[in-house]
């Protein structure tokens, strides 16, 4: 058996599909975004970054990191053990609170990302819940399907489609237990659930709701609580997954759900348990913009403009922008190798920075760009994205179905 | 199914057997550690840390909150995004380039956390090769644990036993895929293992090795390599897994291993790969961390003898601590209830925190006291943590192998 032997095969297969990703190395400027230094072998410069997650720019909002200095200077770098081992500070306490309150739940738990948030929560409700059987979109996030399909005996329901969650529910005997679990908003194509509906069939058929707004809270609801906040069916919900890494602008993930539900994964999740804490900066920066996003609209409004603006701009020139109610303006191309070589393109000779999105984030043949303009991104900004667009258009335009190719290609 | 009363009874068995965790609400004071400020429900009082991972007090020194600061002055507080998708920052690259040589690997693969680090990789290594048989010593971390089991088959050996662990090996055929998991110090007990001799046997059976230095980089060998640095032994180990969060006093996890293995786990593991990068300012001062500990002995000669002062004064006044190596002290104390109430007293009464340590982190029957002196740990702290003990000693000796109990209890 030769391992490395083995793990250049593999390394090989998705150079020859055309999807072996290459990290484009950044260095955001603090009060400049989206303006980047791009760091390449040839030296360093500048770019426009048009895919960042950072949806509102929170991350280089003055509250957020003075909160973060004075944390630093307050307590150090590291919290130095974890929630249990004498890393719960006063900064995870409050923030806790905080995001209870965000989401008008009795408690919150915060995990060091949303990715294990969802891990620890769906595996530990399995365990804690024996027999419990899943409910997932098809659409789920790739991290979701994968904890749902560790976790226990799934059922994979059409993207959104209520008839074909009933059926599954139908099927199952009614005293049998139960999640649905659903996003609010669907990251790559940007749709939004039907949540009050999902909610509907949980209560008729006794499931819990495991709703992930990992791409909503921050963003939408009148103090950012998500999309649940904005249609105001929060309180039905069960369990809320949120992210403090996008529309707050920091890291981190949490849930938000009844005291005895956090308690339970609290006590029994072995991703909660046997993790560092989050870093009480880090802490403290996601609680002063979760404080801001309660209180200030301005941010939301602005990014709903700028959001409708890019989409009318891309739509006026014939682009095949993907039609959807959310803040996610997807640009579809269809196929990996030439997704990689557009983006390529853009960042090499236009300095425009956007990642190709293939499989698996996305299904095979449905690769695409992912523009996510911020409040901060100008007109002047997006006319120059246009007009690079429509140039690369023009000289590879589909012909039959097929791209003509680019000569990078 | 009532699910609330569900998660109650799960609580509720917690509490029968003593093992409810309360978690310390702690704000450490930045230049005073171990002081810190502990928040109660009746007013915030002065404590001394005891039990904190932030073994050098690393989370504390001036170059890492300076280089934090910087970082969040420069970019802001999050990556915003994954590492593939505008989250990767030339703080990012520069600390795995750090980690590569710190290890002396060819690579190294940044995660949130060392839990995260150690599920993707085992998880991601069990899909690219099939059939792989993972051999796990009996004492590894709960997280590495489950992280294997999850994996796939486990074989599961006496720890530190080669005889034992030889006989597995054997027992399949020499072409089977193999991995040998196994951490250099063992966090709980303090023993370290035997990592040549592992090696020995990796080589005779052309298996995978895997050791967890979490517990060691940092503290150990000349650049705070960890145990297999010390040992001479880091080239014979294919991959290494350690933290940010305790030695070096941050948070995050790493893997160091070959190119092609770092690059595969970066290509597919889903925890990798659908997560949102550290935080620019947590990957700054981790990376002005290890450079420090890479060229600075002070802090690890200076930790070696408090840990040895500690240890010596709480063996002279007859105190059950267990021998071992290592830095960790533990003092045994066998029962969850009495191991609750000890440290319950010595928080309440003298000011001295330290979390008892219960099912499941360790087995039943073998409840503890953890203790981590710190370089910054005084003289005058230890004579007054030790007076502490020896008094609660005194007021609940042990007698027909059972604890008197405290009146607390």
């Amino acid at each position: 058996m030769d391992y490395e032997n083995r793990f250049r095969q593999h390394l090989e297969s998705l150079h020859q599909e055309g999807r072996y990703r290459v990290f484009a190395d950044l260095k955001r400027r603090c009060g400049a975004f989206p303006v980047a230094d791009h760091f390449t072998e040839s030296g360093t410069r500048d770019v426009a970054v048009w895919c960042s997650n950072d949806y509102l720019g929170m991350s280089q909002h003055p509250t957020v990191r003075a909160a973060m200095h004075e944390a630093i200077d307050a307590v150090g770098a590291g919290s130095g053990g974890t929630r249990n081992i004498s890393g719960t500070t006063h900064y995870h306490v409050e923030l806790e609170q905080e995001l209870a309150d965000l989401h008008n739940k009795e408690a919150a738990l915060l995990f060091t990302s949303a990715y294990i948030a969802n891990d620890a929560t769906l595996s530990t409700l399995t365990r804690l819940i024996p027999g419990l059987q899943i409910f997932s979109d098809e659409k789920n996030h790739a991290r979701s399907r994968a904890s749902g399909m560790a976790a226990g005996p799934s059922h994979i329901f059409r993207h959104n489609d209520l008839e074909h969650l009933e059926c599954f529910l139908q099927s199952v005997p009614l005293d049998t237990p139960k999640l649905i679990a659903f996003e609010s908003v669907y990251s790559m194509d940007g749709h939004i659930a039907p949540i009050g509906e999902v909610c509907d069939l949980a209560d008729k058929y006794n499931a819990l709701t495991y709703l992930d707004e990992v791409h909503a809270v921050g963003l939408y609801g009148p103090r950012g609580g998500g999309i649940a906040e904005l249609e105001g069916v929060m309180d039905r919900v069960d369990i809320i997954n949120g992210t403090l890494a996008k529309g707050f602008g920091v890291m981190g993930g949490y849930i938000a759900a009844s005291r005895a539900c956090c308690d339970a994964i609290r006590s029994y999740a072995p991703g909660f348990i046997f993790t560092t804490s989050l870093a009480p900066a880090v802490a403290a920066g996601a609680l002063a913009s979760i404080r801001h996003l309660k209180r200030s609209d301005v941010e939301r409004t602005r990014h709903r403009e700028r959001v409708q603006t890019l989409k009318t701009m891309l739509a006026d020139v014939g682009l095949p922008v993907m039609d959807n109610p959310s803040h996610i303006v997807p640009v579809m191309i269809g196929d990996p190798v030439h997704c990689k070589a557009v983006t390529d393109t853009l960042l090499t000779q236009y300095g425009i920075y956007v990642q190709p999105i293939n499989y698996p984030t996305v299904p095979r043949g449905t690769e695409r760009m992912r523009l996510t303009p911020s409040p901060v991104h100008s007109d002047a900004q997006m006319a120059y994205l246009v007009g690079a667009l429509s140039e690369l258009w023009a000289a590879c335009p589909v012909a039959n179905g097929q791209y003509v190719r680019l000569a990078a290609e």
